[in-house]
């Protein structure tokens, strides 16, 4: 009898078969794409010491550690995948090849306040190319071409990755005397989306004690902007009153410079001064992503560049580039803007055998035979009326039915039923189909009933796992190119 | 300054690059070949609430769970993947088809004390096929084709799948009026391998209570060996005494008569009335898988059927059948064995493109046209001597490495050097291969380097990631079926 009910508890995803299939779509795609640029995958373990893990968290993070003792040992939950990866490269710095480039898409862990949409247990997937000693800035240019591929790989078009450095920001905020107080400027900066400029502006001078001068000059630079072009030209202005900034202006060029050769189209990347990142460990290029139709849902992919990965762990200097997507909330996001494609095949199954008579030898022989063609086949030997049986294929989504009864075995052959065909189709254009070669039903020798079926299922459209409007600018981008 | 030593827990695996691409090799092996019998994959939470995962657990099992509060909530990490279906199924019972097949992969965990080869964090690879009230017996004949197919697709070789039938066991020791006794019986006979017929027939007196008859009976029994086909003979002669053992009988007979229709070869299955699997909740077919050069290791894959998945959460009676491999200690097993393939790809890229001039925007278009391609590929933009570049690619074990200097872009061209080439080739089988349109260095149009080495990454033959003897069995049945 049952004792116990059943839940599962809040904050933890935990999908039906159908988006489960398109998160696993989703996750082999980030594979393939990171796999490409010549990341390699790591696995490192979800506990970890709480010295070791903890060694440099505090504050916020370290409240909502999951942290619990077993026998003498203190162990926590990693809550990301940045500082195992930072142990990871100390640990085995012998045994790597510097620049080291490793894609992970694991769970993390934050005991964060329940609500909608905030998620304890979460999937992260992290790029990071990591230097020793140094690192050149191609690595920095390369990471928006990364995203940009990946997001368009998913299906994901109207997006911009926003970039900004971090040493243009420290060379400014230097030239103006406000070294000090620079972080406390960011962190206020970072409301103007929010806030707007007014209200920054009585925060900078009241709270930071910014005088009226200094936080208009401040607003000016962060007001700056246009095209690509036109904001690193207007910083052209600003050269030369300080090396840091200097310094900074020089990468940000650099990364402009080669987006066209990555590949990057120039509507999905924006160079924004307003960009800082809240984290003090992003030392040069810094990255955002937002969704053009949703400002609302904040930052899709962070990250950027830090000099010292693992100061804690080791003295080597090991500075490196990374960036982030936040999966299980990225996915829950597209799910409640209805984004995810409803296209896409989310069946268990491209073929379920419904065997007709008593011995199911040929019925096995066909599923084994069908398997070896990679068509993935399910048997149906469950004692159940015809309807029944047609209606588990319905729910399921499987396209195609085969019935194999006794004319069909004593024949050799298989009669094939495309579900994805509607019944009531006027006859014109079913001998349309009928004239390609594509049958609601048909009975054909069963080799030619696999070769029918490898054929139908290989002229399916490849389907990407979200659906999103076309960007405005590429229908332009491409007649561009046609122009003489 | 590092203020803190590195280190991995004990018990957690850990992997470096090259094996840690052997390892997702084999799960993507898993993947796939689970999806081709129409498994849909799953993905639950590592932490359930301590009350939903503990409704049954007790014993040795219970002492092993990470178990831990945080807030008000009493959690538990999952030690295992079956609780957590029973869960699911029974908390998402409406929104399922029955049979549900799923397929999981993930980590579990168990505290267990820590030894050689043991692993308190640990990956299982589950599948089961659950149906509501009712599952047909072809479930459990199709479980090994299954297992068969995905241990020859990761490349192993030599393995054998045991399967026996509770009913049988449990309706053999009805007749010996030992029912009460079947629990301590089956746990002494669980022995044999170890300690002997001898030892065990002492035990069965001694400490089980039987006599010497019912002793020698059961042993008698249990040494019933032989083929598949001997084997059911020899248990015909049992048939009409015990309705629970003949149903048993059906059931061994009709999973046995389909293996060679699901595409099993016979010597990878045999019939052993041995097994019995220790968990009380197996109730039909029970299964174990030995790897046959290494009987020690014990069953790398285990599992059954049971009647009940989920008596705890639901009144829904719900049979299934599932097996499990322990893909971490699988994995441990085979490295410990010299068992993973050194032939297998774990280079984190195919190409290393090495820029010699100042402007790396050639190189960064031969780059993104290579991805393009699905070649995954790194540039190497770092300033290192030519001796550092040609060591990093080396250590990498990446085969090619492009050259693009200042004469290959004026002509529009890359220099693509084979790594996998040794440099001491004699002059007659360099020239052999160049007939075959296979350079050690060549010096192409970019479009023509880019298809050549598209077509030579094309060539390499695939490699399983396991490696091991043939089975001496395969020749001879090859050339069975060539005999008139």
């Amino acid at each position: 009898m049952a004792t116990v009910t059943p839940r599962t508890l809040s904050g933890f995803m935990e999908l039906l078969p159908p988006p489960q299939q398109q998160m696993e779509k989703m996750m082999d795609i980030l594979r393939k794409t990171y796999a490409l640029y010549g990341f390699t995958p790591l696995d490192t373990p979800v506990i970890e010491s709480s010295e070791v893990l903890l060694a440099k968290a505090g504050g916020e993070t370290e409240k909502q550690i999951y942290r619990f003792t077993k026998g003498d040992a203190d162990l926590s939950l990693r809550f990301d995948l940045t500082v195992p990866l930072a142990k990871y490269v100390a640990l085995h710095y012998n045994d790597l090849s510097f620049p080291f480039r490793r894609y992970q898409i694991g769970k993390v862990y934050r005991g964060e306040r329940a609500q909608r949409g905030r998620f304890r247990e979460f999937y992260q997937a992290d790029i990071d190319i990591i230097g020793d000693g140094k690192l050149d800035i191609m690595s920095e240019a390369e990471i928006p071409a990364i995203i940009s591929e990946t997001f368009t790989r998913l299906g994901l078009r109207r997006f911009q990755i926003r970039v900004n450095n971090r040493k243009i920001l420290n060379g400014f905020y230097a030239c103006l005397g406000l070294t000090d107080k620079a972080q406390d400027i960011m962190r206020t900066v970072d409301k103007l989306d929010k806030i707007g400029p007014e209200k920054v502006k009585t925060l900078l001078t009241e709270d930071c004690g910014l005088t009226e001068q200094q936080a208009g000059e401040i607003l000016g630079f962060m007001a700056i902007s246009g095209s690509n072009e036109a904001v690193l030209a207007a910083l052209e202005s600003y050269r030369g009153r300080n090396a840091v900034f200097d310094q900074g202006l020089e990468e940000l060029t650099t990364v402009v410079k080669y987006l066209a050769a990555f590949g990057v189209p120039a509507e999905k990347f924006a160079v924004d001064l307003t960009i800082a990142r809240g984290l003090d460990y992003y030392t040069g290029t810094v990255y955002e992503t937002t969704m053009l139709d949703h400002p609302e849902i904040g930052s899709i992919c962070s990250g950027g560049r830090y000099d010292n990965l693992a100061e804690y762990y080791t003295d080597k200097i090991l500075p490196g580039v990374g960036i982030s997507i936040g999966l299980t909330r990225l996915f829950y996001v597209l799910s409640e803007q209805g984004m995810l494609n409803p296209e896409m095949d989310t069946a268990p199954a491209d073929v379920l055998i419904l065997p007709m008579t008593e011995d199911l030898t040929p019925a096995v022989s066909f599923a084994a035979g069908l398997r070896q063609a990679g068509i993935r086949t399910q048997l149906y030997t469950e004692q159940k009326k015809f309807k029944a049986k047609m209606s588990y294929a319905d729910k399921l989504n499987i396209p195609f039915v085969v019935f194999l009864g006794e004319d069909e075995i004593r024949a050799g052959a298989a009669t094939v039923k495309n579900l994805r065909m509607a019944n009531d189709l006027p006859p014109e254009e079913l001998g349309r189909l009928e004239q390609a070669g594509i049958y609601k039903q048909v009975t054909l020798p069963t080799e030619e009933a696999l070769a029918y079926l490898r054929r139908l299922l290989d002229q399916r459209p490849p389907q990407a796992p979200i659906v999103d409007a076309p960007a405005p600018a590429e229908g332009c981008g491409a007649s561009a190119t046609q122009a003489p």
